[in-house]
């Protein structure tokens, strides 16, 4: 049995512009996590100076995050979740959002334990 | 090269009054955060109703949170840093605030490309 799963989510060859642009990162996280039947206690985002975003919400099934490097076209995200989430969804529309040219997935089991 | 590391730490034999006490988990992951030399941005906690507490904290160096199931005396967090951050530490202080009797732990390498 295990309590969560751990969606970890690199998406590569991002639009710069969009990646630096905190209204646009936290509009599609918005709309990821909603999409994946997710719901929203609280959020917090920022733009680094010079570039770069980084974005969490916070949810009811636990937390959807993203860290982006404009620099490189890369961001990282995560989406740890228990419940009946679609996170799949969510990341295939975070890379669509970022327009990402490859995209590595790894998941996790997150608090294992033994009956 | 990689741009970030992400400590994966599940926590198991926790104090399960510690796991639901929504300000003693506050405290203690600022503590964590603080004492790893990273800087805090912003934060969200919530309790969830019957138990159970959820906390995340944005970090000008990622993000830093954890999830708990009181009833399974189980939390599960994670780190993500980039830049000089001492992660391990945090989850060594996190384990013994909540009185661990055994902490699970995965590093990942985040956003890893080549020069």
């Amino acid at each position: 049995m295990h309590l969560g799963t751990h969606i970890i989510m690199d998406f590569f060859g991002c639009d710069r512009e969009k990646l630096n642009d905190v209204n646009y990162v936290e509009s599609e996280l918005i709309k990821a996590a909603l999409k994946a039947d997710a719901h929203i206690l609280g959020k917090h985002f920022h733009h680094f100076s010079p570039h770069g975003v980084t974005g969490i919400l916070s949810l009811q099934e636990s937390h959807l995050s993203i860290h982006t490097w404009p620099e490189h076209g890369i961001a990282a995200g995560d989406f740890f979740s228990c419940g009946n989430i679609n996170a799949e969804l969510a990341c295939k529309l975070l890379s669509e959002s970022l327009l990402a040219t490859e995209t590595k997935i790894k998941k996790l089991d997150r608090g294992e334990y033994n009956l």
